[in-house]
């Protein structure tokens, strides 16, 4: 028998960390979906308690000692790849000092207050000195990290969301896109015919949740392990066993909350397919944003946005709102309706060929951010400048440019690349899973994901955290991330 | 200034500790309401996991250094016991061995699952021995926190719920009531007249649940601090910010909903009338599970059986199922189905005056139990013998017998006699409320709750748990717990 002391202490620790993570996360749906407002502040209390807990069990004074001395054991791959999330984890919590943690979090919660008023009033200058704060702490944990990982340190910063990830590679990516897409996008538009009419509204709440629910079980999300409710932010949330997605309904619109829908069961089904032996594991964990935000994509978008999923659910969405047989409500309208290109000033709102010319734009701007090479106060004039570059537009004010997006204001930097990386693995994941399992497309043309979703569970979802990003995408479709599937998808949806 | 540094550095830790469990209500109230059954077996893990942190910190080698020097320390009343109550906690926690609370917790588990199937066929044998086996564990505990709190094995127990609660005066109360009950019981039902026909159904599950929601408002339930939704046991859980009660719906019956929201709505008001100030401090909490009773049983039992309260309900009640001026929906109607009594065997759907005969039988048996003086093999010939005596009923099985109540298989021995002590303590407060406040009653008829919500608040939320329960008891109403004030409630009501 082996030895394994070291590493199976650390089992220990990490499957009660994971207790914590997982009781933060119900704690976290309940108050974006059912807590009164009255609630927030104990709720605080709560989930600082909990983080605080959480931060002493994984930097307690063993946890180094454990993880060089597991290092020498014998372990088996998982076990190898798990003990390599683990020291990952707590590389990034024992690196910056808690005086930094602390200020930090102070520095966001002030200036996403700010920002909230900022926006409001669409005044960048309102919130440039608290965010300036954001900044500053933001590049001194960046500074700490790039040491304690041996990474640039914007690269440190994407590290917290895409595991691995590096800007020399994602600058390459990125920049390809963003050369492609003007020209891309005038021809779109050149040949783009007036949108047809769609269903006209009003569409009841109770219809478009009884629509999503239906679509939802379509997909194969598995109702004893989760359920739809509401929240402001639509999002996915809970545990691989208890998974809470959520969405919002516009009477005018059952489109946005249906796809809305389809994307969050999309990063369920992620969840809900992680193996179940690695349950309370690092390894067991979802690779990252980059491929989270893929599976999300890959059934909105790659799948449910497709001529084969409208002429299979147009029927059952007329059905829904007792519109069986009325016009405007037929597969091509929908699909005209799904594939509508139309630039404009807001990220969330953006169809999937300008989506990602927000992403790069921010990507660009962040990186010189914690460069150094961008100063708060030019942010605005960066920001149009690029606009103009890219979607040939300029925000009439900051509400409707800059200070649209929370994320830097909370102190997010790194993050938003993941979206578009996202987009083109779907893209590349999708194309590899018709190409090896033929009868997928037909499939989805009947309502039946059995086959799409074996093929993720297989080559995704079930790989976890064993592989690194880019090794589990060149395992899955023979290459790593390549550009030119995903303009190629492009080029078939909307220049047929 | 006063050095206070060892009180200080409970008080963190204390806090710590309450938002802990905090967050453990709020899980336990999702698990109950919102949680898909497949989430379970993660929800347990996340249970156990914050309830062993909460005990290691509870029981950290520094806690018992602190509170001794803390006594030393100068403390005003509310910080004396603050640091009372944090001993009691610490002396729960920490007398009984990790093995044995796990033994017990294991025993408990799998006690009650038998139980499940032994109630189901009404076959006691079935579950003897897995009851033996809570009842060995719980005397082993009852034993070693005895010599801990220097007081009788059974009032270890009963102290677990109702702090300072000691058997010798329980028995006086609940003997003098069993005295006076079966006397009371055939007169009342030597007067009763034939049941009045009341309203007649289906009653909608959504006026059912309108009516709730306006009736909890009416008694000054605050939904910025709370909601309220369905689960198969109704209960009040949350945090006194953030209070989430329970009820469940028969389309059949509306009043037992009706009473059950009412009911909780009582404990939600207690809870959101703690001090805010000690807030996450033990002394900051309910004084004990009497008292608590006492505040549902006022709501329910006193205020909203009462002829004042149904005169101002009936119309609304009407006006909420669209039965406005039809017959049967009339205050007089009304109160005499809610008066009714009508002895049986199934303690949670006994009436106000049957219901302590349930609750006295229990209590006889436990005390046996605990003192080794009664055998598990006994309880079911012992509970039919005291059925025939106390209510003159024989139960035709088990089922319907000793195997109703979950309490013992899950190893609540010491519980059962607080339903009846805060039946009695309800009554006592409500009196001594309606002498203080001459305008209390007719405000209620108008459905005003604010004079009687403000006396409560003064007299009992508002104390928490600075004094013992029978300190506060006299402190509001001149004098201890008294029987008298009970039973004129009863013969003032079912005897008129």
């Amino acid at each position: 028998m082996q030895c394994r002391a070291a590493y199976d202490s650390l089992e220990v620790l990490f499957a009660r960390l994971s207790h914590v993570e997982q009781a933060l996360g119900m704690l976290h749906w309940d108050m974006a979906t059912m807590m009164p407002a009255g609630g927030a502040a104990s709720r605080a209390e709560q989930l600082a308690t909990l983080k605080a807990l959480h931060h002493e069990m994984l930097t307690g004074p063993d946890v180094h000692g454990l993880l060089d001395a597991a290092e020498g054991e014998a372990l088996d791959p998982w076990q190898r790849a798990n003990l390599r999330e683990m020291r990952r984890q707590w590389l990034h919590a024992s690196a910056v000092p808690a005086r930094l943690v602390e200020q930090l979090s102070r520095a966001c919660s002030a200036s996403e207050m700010t920002w909230r008023k900022a926006r409001a009033e669409a005044d960048f200058a309102l919130v440039a000195g608290p965010l300036t704060e954001v900044l500053r702490l933001t590049r001194e944990v960046a500074a700490i990290k790039s040491q304690a990982l041996a990474v640039a340190p914007y690269d440190a910063l994407l590290d917290q969301y895409e595991p691995g990830g590096r800007a020399a590679v994602i600058d390459a990516v990125l920049d390809d896109l963003g050369a492609f897409l003007p020209g891309f996008l005038r021809e779109v538009q050149d040949r783009q015919v007036p949108a047809p009419e769609g269903p006209s509204g009003p569409f009841p709440t109770d219809c478009q949740k009884a629509l999503g629910l239906r679509m939802m079980a379509t997909l194969g999300f598995e109702f004893e392990h989760g359920r739809l409710d509401v929240s402001q932010h639509p999002f996915c949330g809970g545990t691989p066993d208890d998974l809470r997605i959520t969405t919002r309904y516009d009477e005018r619109d059952f489109m946005a909350s249906l796809m809305g829908v389809l994307h969050e069961t999309g990063h369920a089904l992620y969840e809900r397919g992680l193996p179940a032996a690695w349950r309370h594991q690092p390894v067991g964990r979802a690779r990252g944003m980059s491929l989270h935000e893929s599976q999300s994509l890959l059934m909105e978008m790659q799948a449910c946005r497709s001529r084969e999923f409208l002429s299979f659910a147009a029927p059952v969405i007329a059905e829904a709102f007792g519109a069986t047989g009325q016009p405007h409500w037929d597969a091509e309208t929908l699909y005209a309706v799904n594939v509508r290109v139309d630039p404009g000033f807001i990220r969330i709102d953006a169809d999937e060929v300008t989506y990602p010319a927000h992403v790069i734009l921010r990507y660009r701007l962040e990186k010189a951010l914690i460069a150094g090479d961008l100063q708060v106060a030019d942010i605005p004039a960066a920001w149009n400048e690029q606009m103009g570059e890219l979607l040939g537009l300029v925000p009439p004010n900051d509400r409707q440019g800059c200070l649209q997006d929370i994320h830097w204001f909370d102190g997010a930097f790194g993050y938003f690349p993941t979206y578009t990386l996202g987009a083109m693995t779907a893209a590349q994941l999708f194309d590899a899973a018709a190409g090896a399992v033929p009868e997928l497309r037909t499939a989805i043309a009947e309502g039946d994901f059995r086959p799409l979703l074996s093929w993720l569970r297989a080559n995704v979802h079930g790989q976890a955290s064993l592989l690194g990003t880019d090794e589990l995408l060149t395992q899955a479709t023979g290459r790593p991330l390549d550009t030119a599937v995903f303009k190629a998808h492009l080029r078939q949806r909307y220049l047929p």
